[in-house]
């Protein structure tokens, strides 16, 4: 067992309960009873029954984000159930907390069918000013996401996808500026199809990052090829493939993950552990810039990436520099949508939060390429930025 | 408006947020992030997968209670919504943590179909070590509670029900006490039959008082009376319904409310309010008990009951003496459920823990029959007796 892992297991066990719910009214007497409960209570009642909307004046629900998971996907873990789940959900409140000011509140499902999780989701919506879903696996996040997000009037935000999708933007905004490579030049492989690259793809794509190939756990993706799914389906139509222009116009061919690598600029994985090799970098352009992302051990440990000659590495770990960590951007996004009761964050709300993330450090260096995670003012340098 | 309902407002305007989140851990430096976060949260949730009852070691879950509404039957303002209900919600946490010391975390529930419903606390169960059910109408109350005790391996309390007989019969047994009677010779009757009737008859039942008249909004309940609901029915069985012996066994006739309260001992209603006039007051027996908890305003007003020579008037306003208020009893009973992991609240654990309430007035008067709402130690009274 790890240092962290012995440390963690002593801490959960003192502080069963990290995130503590904390009384801002008095009630001591009979006339604060009388006041915040029976008969007082009535009338803000009324006044919400009234008017709905003025439940955001009276009540916690402006103020308070839902972290929601069914526990089926969950940090390198994978599927280990709601109760399993349930210390990440509540560090990640407590990190809404830390980072933001907001409450946060875990939810962990005893169900792994999507339609019950859009019902049950839904059903409990009234009290949250936002959604955060969390470590749920692919396909069924983005169903999930997009349903809640046609079908609920708050913000609904699966942050394993759109959170590491705007940290990586924000990462690679600085990295190509330290490398001198342009965002229309680059190639950029992206390897698997978890639910947060689908959500990478994009945002990269709508950045104007044009050469993007896509690579699952066998070969690259590209239309007419076997075993594509409906996900895997769509990417082909957005990225290129890496097939050759012959005389009868395309032809594409099979190429494994060690032959998709070559000559890339940058590389983008949130798989599993110990995938990329120190060959296989090797094989990479100059400054290469590498995203190892898989957690808790990722595809290739940076001292290994560094000494094949890459130019950049980030992790998703925090023991590590450069950790690709969501905390820098999930308190600010929410901050600002519960601020403006936002209900829809768009593409452009997250290139706009990724560019004032890449823009917290003046002069990123290979050692600092985007803020520290727990420098706690960039919550409200994003909630400040969004366009 | 009321001075209550004026000053109720502005304090929920002042303080949305009521309930707030307090960070019980430290979360300043990568070590801390490591620590608490990625890679350290690994661990307890590798423990919590291999045994799934550790997850009362390692999280929340022991200390957390939820307060769940539909919206349909909050305190004399009915079917408002989950919206207009959460208020109540909140301050029912509230009370929760200020009386006994547990986190607890309102929902309010976009849905009144009872299967929806049963599946929807099902679902986010995970997280929560009790289920306080709130303000759900009758009968579906009854159906929702008894099935979720059923299913779930944690203590459900439905506290409109449980919790106000469990009050009623602690403040029955010392207003007992002071008219110097028995509780085989009284005859009660108890209006109405919304949620917490049948709950109180039942108890009252198990507690050995015989002589329970039930009235609805017509008439006295009795065996082939028109217009019975299933929970009539039931109640006819449990109860005297004022039948007369004749020469073939019994003959039952129809009572009003105004015949039926004639020569009775004790009245509990829990119906609307300005039902209950002086001049039925007065045909009751002598020393009469009178329970007036329609909320916010009662079946009669406490100074017309007096003037009408009733000894003892109970309301269930907290600015009135003799509040019937649940706060004297689910704080405690959800403290000592939660310490004992107990998953099913039985009848004799309710009259258990009426009885040590009733024990924490040394000398009850008809001012004071009962604790004050807001003598916090009642809850560790109450969690310290329960056999």
């Amino acid at each position: 067992m790890s240092d962290y892992s012995q440390k963690s297991l002593e801490l959960h066990k003192k502080l069963r309960w990290k995130i503590w719910t904390y009384l801002k009214a008095e009630i001591n007497t009979k006339d604060d009873l009388s006041t915040v409960y029976s008969p007082g209570v009535a009338e803000p009642c009324l006044q919400i029954a009234k008017n709905k909307d003025s439940v955001y004046d009276y009540t916690m629900k402006g103020n308070t984000v839902a972290v929601i998971s069914d526990g089926s996907a969950v940090l390198g873990l994978w599927n280990i159930g709601p109760e399993a789940a349930l210390p990440v959900m509540e560090w990640k409140c407590a990190l809404f907390k830390n980072f933001a000011g907001l409450n946060a509140f875990p939810i962990v499902l005893d169900t792994q069918d999507t339609e019950e999780i859009i019902k049950t989701i839904k059903n409990i919506a009234p009290v949250f000013g936002g959604i955060n879903l969390e470590d749920i696996s692919a396909p069924r996040c983005f169903e999930i996401e997009e349903r809640l997000k046609a079908e609920l009037d708050i913000p609904v935000f699966h942050d394993d996808q759109h959170g590491t999708a705007i940290v990586c933007l924000a990462w690679l905004i600085n990295a190509l500026e330290i490398v001198w490579k342009k965002k229309e030049d680059i190639k950029v492989v992206i390897n698997w199809v978890w639910a947060a690259w689908v959500a990478i793809t994009k945002l990269l794509l709508k950045y104007w990052v044009k050469n993007i190939v896509v690579v699952d756990s066998s070969w690259t993706i590209y239309k007419g090829r076997e075993w594509l799914n409906p996900v895997k389906e769509m990417l082909t139509d957005l990225t290129n493939t890496m097939c050759i222009l012959n005389p009868d116009g395309e032809w594409c061919i099979k190429w494994w993950l060690e032959s998709a690598v070559i000559w890339t600029d940058v590389f983008i994985w949130v798989s599993v552990p110990w995938v990329l090799t120190k060959e296989m970098v090797q094989t990479m352009n100059s400054d290469a810039i590498i995203f190892a992302m898989a957690n808790p051990i990722p595809e290739i440990m940076p001292e290994d990436a560094y000494e094949a000659w890459a130019k950049i590495v980030a992790t998703g770990r925090s023991d590590y520099p450069n950790q690709i960590n969501n905390v820098l951007v999930f308190p600010g996004i929410f901050k600002w949508a519960l601020e403006k009761r936002v209900n829809n964050i768009t593409d452009e709300m997250k290139i706009s939060a990724a560019k004032a993330l890449a823009s917290a450090v003046e002069n990123p260096s290979p050692e600092k390429i985007i803020p520290w995670p727990f420098e706690k003012w960039i919550a409200d340098l994003i909630a400040a930025s969004i366009k």
